[in-house]
């Protein structure tokens, strides 16, 4: 069956397996190529900049890890049964519950028929058929404006005005986008520009979510590193700032500031940097344009799978941002459902509503559940020598400092090895733990970290930080 | 409430408003860049690239649309009372519905609570619950593998295998994507490189779907035209392709082949280039590279707003394929809603399922009414004089030529504007009717056309056909 096929006959159109000979000699055309290769596309004659791409959060160490699993399955012995995989801040796959009232509504705009069902609460029922009355032909199968769907923009627009305590919010600011990665790489393609010393170079903070250093090198863009204070709580320290601007001047041309807000994979505590300017006073709030992005992924929701995501943009040009909005249309349009997840996440159940007390019941637990499991991280953490960790604010993730012995970082080197890869992998192989060794984020020459989220379930995670003790224990010394 | 806080407190890191006098003169910073401009971003220093991106599915006529129909809204008077959209492939929003299975399956899987109403069939549990097994913590809010789910990537592998006669497909060759579109770009992104004549050329169909001009824009690629035989149904014409292969040779490499099959905006049927590979023989189908994609969008299900999509690579060089996995695996994972439909679609009920009947009817229907409307169209647009509509066979689309009087062209040109947008703007004014202008995919020089899906209801659609009958008699009168 042709995929799309209405009609198999080809009528008169003539079959492509006619002038056999010619379509072999063009489709070998391509062969002309230099350098004379087997095949056109090879890694010497593929995107350059591609190739400079690197993506820790799922890189050789949870390649391995998906390899153990298999082992496992197949009765491979190992000094432990499963992998524990705290490379990503994957919320539900680590057993955190999603929202009932999310999934209500969700399967109500999927299944309308369920609208008849007295199963469901009003409130979800009427949620679901107004974000059906905003979509074509009422069905979430249909295609949504490319900027998204304008109830849901409305209702993330009211969010971000509720956050930073009434500025004024436009739904015209407003694009949802496939995740926050999606929105995030838009913005940085239409910075980037210039050559040599012309071309833009984007701030990122040290330690940084790998997402930004890929899309720079994806983008051909300067990436210009500024160091977070691990010191002071992996906080923003101005004449750092200051020092990589000034650096940066000498070979690129500045034109954005990244700020990871809150801190993947530091973990700090979340500022709104509109509230910020805004507080700084209309000769700033009026003229630096600032992009920030959210998505369904992270907090108490954990809906990764979903991609839901929005960004607001403010003081942008409108001539650019017509450009902006022409070029996310080539797209079509972010996943409907994530559109509609988001206008739940940006519009949950209101005092009054008869799923509110149980959404505020189970976003209290999730949320309170993760405090605490912060909370035991950095302190099961801070009782390993050698091991420090920062309070674990705003995020799912610790950060924490490890320190390794000398000969440790040389057996490394000498394996061609980045010392905390080193650790990490020795680390997954001895426990099953799986965790991101720091040089996938960047980390001061000589310092050695890695990244933890704080998923896993609290007695899961409990034993995890006892085997790492333990492994940091004996890896320091048989390295002393 | 900070979107991702856990603890609102701030602990030892310091308020962002504290050193106010440094960070203002920081923010500042970008506007030291020349030229010297208000903003940072302005379209003088934005992403050229981008700028030359256009997306006419989406363009100039759709906009006017959209206001017309807030016109229409507020009461303004129009010699019509509603705009029929016939300019995208958006079947729900057309009225056609979804299959029913696969909305129960999609509700399951939102809401497993379900799992337990017998008001669902047992194959729909089935379905869901195989695919909640493969999903972390067996939530479809889990992000999934960055290709894509594994027991999805065997559903489409067996699926191809079917349509091929038995052609073998790996799954490993598999990658599950965004919609299509997200696919088609990042295999282009993957061959683009080189500068000046050593540039990447890329060779599509005249007319094509505006989405590989664009990509080829972003990306900097060389854009080669082939055109179609329009006289042979919009047929592929070896001569041509070899002509504009040769053309090329000139100012770029050409290393890409594109065909758009079945025919988007022309209509034409479906043949599988992977089958006519293994047609040509091993000495083929051991070596072309070939990249295939296809959605969920299209064909009978349409569903367009889950942007559920998939592509095929074989003889892909091993370490380029590593590296397509790595750069996927940046954007986490495609939506697993969208996973989710692929599955079914790829395996939907089978004989002696209990929702298989209710499955071929509604399948059977949707096609048969499809295949109705593009003959309707074809007829009807064939009896006005000026007017030439090839059979629609393979696709949504019909892309009939059209006459227009030289008075027409010569105003059009006084106005600044392309002689079919001109055409398609004034249909779109005086009947509500919203179509593309043909120089939107690209048409012969002096040649015009429009692309009009055949999606409305039949009875909607039968009332435009007539509509546009007049207008296009009366626009010849007017300027004959």
């Amino acid at each position: 069956e042709a995929p799309h096929g209405l009609t198999p006959a080809l009528r008169c159109c003539p079959s492509p397996r006619k002038p056999r000979r010619r379509l072999q000699a063009l489709l070998m055309a391509g062969n002309d190529v230099p350098p004379r290769r087997g095949k056109v596309l090879t890694v010497d004659t593929m995107n350059a900049n591609v190739k400079k791409v690197e993506y820790a959060v799922r890189g050789p160490i949870v390649q391995r890890a998906v390899q153990i699993e298999k082992e496992l399955k197949e009765g491979v012995k190992k000094p432990f049964n499963e992998v524990i995989k705290a490379n990503i801040g994957d919320a539900h796959a680590m057993g955190q519950q999603p929202i009932t009232f999310f999934r209500q509504v969700l399967a109500l705009c999927s299944y309308p028929e369920l609208l008849d069902d007295n199963k469901f609460p009003e409130d979800a029922k009427n949620r679901a058929r107004r974000i059906l009355k905003a979509c074509g032909g009422s069905s979430i199968g249909a295609y949504s404006a490319s900027q998204g769907i304008d109830c849901v923009r409305q209702d993330v627009s009211r969010y971000i005005e509720h956050r930073d305590g009434g500025i004024a919010c436009d739904p015209d600011n407003i694009y949802l986008t496939t995740g926050a990665s999606d929105g995030i790489v838009t913005i940085l393609k239409l910075l980037t520009t210039g050559e040599g010393r012309t071309r833009t170079g984007v701030m990122i903070s040290i330690p940084q979510y790998p997402l930004y250093s890929a899309a720079l090198a994806e983008l051909g863009a300067v990436q210009i590193n500024y160091y977070l204070n691990e010191e002071k709580c992996w906080s923003l320290d101005i004449d750092e700032l200051q020092r990589s601007l000034e650096a940066a001047r000498e070979h690129c041309r500045p034109r954005v500031l990244c700020i990871i807000n809150p801190g993947n994979p530091t973990g700090c505590a979340f500022h709104s940097f509109k509230k910020v300017l805004f507080e700084m006073g209309p000769k700033f709030s009026s003229t630096v344009e600032l992009a920030s992005f959210h998505s369904t992924s992270k907090c108490y929701m954990g809906e990764c799978g979903f991609r839901g995501g929005y960004m607001e943009v403010i003081n942008m040009d409108p001539e650019v941002k017509a450009q902006l909005t022409k070029l996310v249309s080539v797209r079509l349009c972010p996943p409907v459902p994530g559109q509609a997840l988001m206008a739940l996440v940006t519009n949950p159940p209101q005092p009054g509503e008869p799923s509110y007390a149980q959404f505020i019941a189970e976003k209290t637990a999730t949320l309170n559940n993760l405090a605490q499991k912060a909370k035991m991280t950095e302190e099961i953490l801070n009782t390993v020598p050698g091991i420090r960790c920062n309070p674990v604010q705003g995020a799912m993730y610790s950060f924490p400092r490890i320190t390794l012995p000398e000969r440790a970082i040389k057996d490394a080197k000498a394996k061609g090895q980045v010392p905390d890869m080193f650790y990490c992998m020795k680390l997954l192989e001895e426990t099953g733990i799986c965790l991101v060794p720091g040089s996938g984020f960047g980390q001061k020459e000589g310092t050695f970290h890695f990244r933890m989220t704080i998923l896993p379930p609290t007695d899961k995670l409990q034993t995890m930080l006892r085997k790492l003790k333990e492994f940091h224990q004996q890896f320091t010394q048989q390295y002393s």
